[in-house]
């Protein structure tokens, strides 16, 4: 018996358990674990799809019709075949963060008329090789962007990334706030921007769009503060008379804990609405984890099942470097056996192959018996994993599969 | 004027002042930053021999007299060149963590018997490829690490790493803590002690070596606790009638803030004196940290600076996926300017170009003025930077200079 009483929240559609076999995008991973050995990424694109569609379903039904923009934030996974596909789906543009994301994104098949970039501590060789590519629109984090720009592009049309002082994450993590209280090093705050509009005219850089991001991992329950975060945009918008969208970032979040509510897509659409829709402007979002994170899964192998004092550590063939959110970022990913033992569940702590401390995967958790050589998948585990890994320890081996 | 009556704490022969112009490996650092450009680590190799010629006469002085080995932990730089290096001087052998770490190794210059294995949560392929070098030395963290060497090797010699359930680190910091009141998945605790023996001569394995692990960065005001640790171990030593050597790992720190008083090397090796020289037990080590942190630094350039709200903003042309210490574990790299500029200091926090609110390399620090493409260098980037670093955000461009 699992202790939970919603210890299946999880379960969907393409992510399910079949019997005693756990079942991703249409296949056994008792198969794909065969084939392909661990440790090993799976990512189901028919899944990004159907979030994709979600948003743009949510976003029509709310009035927009068409009236909007959906930037992939590739930096939570730049894997190149998801983004050749992406591109060939029609369904989004692409959010990238530094020259050589753009270049990567180019590479893949976008256009950089499909790129929208938004960076912080630009580097000149940064601004010369952004000054390429005339088709990809600049939002400006700080008067020194906009000055860049400006010397490097005249004429341009430009976004001022501002900082609207309210943040949002999940939960209360501090390492996901990108605004808030304390003043933080993203964006244009109020008492300067009016030198960020004196700025732009001196350079004849037209404003067109108000950018912000504040925050990750937002579920229904933040999308009052959302709704707050908005309201104190339009201050921004208000002293500028050439804006023609505003880009809401990213942030939108996927649950991570059975007690995490899901983003309800049509209350978050309807905040756009009341803001937005009697205003003549357009809506970009930048969601990068609400796409990818719960599409992909990690697939391990236990190496070991051994107690150590009162704990029990099932021990596996990867570690934090190679996806750090739950080690580094304190975002859980739920572990689920592949195929499920019979017998009685007990309570573990998974621990990957890293000789350090903070090297677990997931503390305490009531799992099915599992034993040498099983294999065991962490889900939510497609967003900010492979793209931030490393090679610690000589450990930074893994594949990486996308599937139809 | 600074604020701090120490701000100068870190100045040593090779890594000062001279006039305005800050001197590293006795190379004004104006000069590399003028021909390598930004990022860029560079390593003084003649530092790390000073480190390793350091502990040889304290543990010499302390009467060891040749009964002892320094095993460098490779994990906190793996850089080709630095280990050739060290394999050239004869001063140190190796600790690897995984057969990666064993190949690459081996491939800078070092013989099997010069290294020596440590890990947790081995899997079948790890230890396949161990089985292969019959030299390298075998700690075993758990029973099943025993068990397998012993299928794969029987009657080889071993060593068991243990787990004296005291833990100690750079203050106190949670993140470094390998062991201690929770139970962690490093080491064999007392309560399965004799099931290790048991295994080991199932297998005909002696047991040559007690290891153990305890925490990162002590210095010393953390001897007491080292040397209680040390006393705990005393329990397992005297379980088995064949041991020759015990490690006592690494964790040697380095000060990290003008308030952090350096290890005192003869007070350290006096502690290791007093447990084991009465005794006919050799004495290994195992220092990453201790070796090539304070003899690395990293060379940034300034892109901006510009204050928001009340804070100052330097933003550097690299962020906290080439060095994880400061956003990640907490441990600060002092900032320092390569030429410095007359005028009033002012107090600035020191940004990278990551696009994440943790992204932060200084909060509020008293600094001389800086300009867009000034200079600057994080002292103490010798250890866990360059072999934990990622390309998040395709970011993950720097150099390496071994200097001599």
């Amino acid at each position: 018996m699992m202790t939970s009483v919603n210890a299946d929240w999880w379960q969907r559609k393409d992510l399910n358990r079949v019997d005693n076999q756990l079942v991703f995008a249409a296949r056994p991973v008792s198969e794909l674990a065969a084939q392909f050995d661990s440790p090993a990424f799976f990512y189901n694109a028919h899944r990004v799809t159907e979030k994709l569609n979600g948003l743009h379903s949510a976003l029509n039904t709310a009035g927009f019709n068409g009236r909007y923009k959906i930037h992939y934030a590739m930096k939570a996974n730049r894997f190149a075949p998801l983004l050749t596909y992406l591109k060939t789906t029609g369904l989004c543009s692409i959010d990238a963060c530094s020259p050589g994301e753009v270049e990567h994104a180019i590479s893949c098949g976008f256009a950089p008329a499909d790129i929208s970039f938004t960076n912080t501590s630009l580097s000149r060789r940064d601004l010369l090789q952004l000054a390429r590519y005339k088709d990809v629109f600049i939002n400006c984090d700080s008067l020194h962007t906009i000055r860049h720009i400006g010397e490097l592009c005249p004429g341009r049309d430009i976004g001022i990334r501002i900082n609207p002082e309210i943040g949002l994450g999940y939960g209360e993590n501090e390492k996901l706030r990108y605004s808030g209280n304390a003043s933080t090093k993203f964006g244009i705050y109020r008492d300067q921007f009016d030198d960020a509009l004196a700025l732009a005219k001196q350079y004849k850089l037209t404003i067109r769009k108000i950018h912000f991001h504040t925050g990750c991992g937002y579920l229904t329950e933040q999308l009052d503060a959302w709704d707050a975060i908005i309201a104190e945009c339009m201050w921004f918008i208000d002293q500028v008379g050439t804006i023609r969208s505003v880009n809401v970032g990213g942030g939108l979040g996927v649950p991570h804990t059975h007690t995490d509510e899901a983003l309800d897509l049509n209350r978050w659409s309807a905040v756009l609405a009341k803001h937005f829709l009697h205003r003549e402007i357009n809506i970009e979002i930048e969601p990068g984890d609400y796409l990818v994170k719960d599409s992909g899964i990690l697939l391990l192998t236990v190496n070991s099942v051994e107690k150590k004092k009162s704990t029990t550590f099932v021990g596996v063939d990867a570690g934090f470097n190679i996806a750090l959110e739950p080690a580094v970022y304190g975002l859980p990913f739920l572990p689920v056996p592949v195929t499920t033992r019979k017998g009685e569940s007990q309570t573990v702590t998974l621990v990957g192959n890293i000789n350090e401390a903070l090297d677990v995967w997931y503390h305490n958790i009531s799992l099915p018996p599992l034993q040498e050589d099983d294999h065991i998948v962490l889900i939510n585990a497609g967003a900010y994993s492979s793209s931030m890994a490393s090679n610690h320890c000589m450990r930074g081996q893994f594949k990486e599969f996308l599937l139809f």
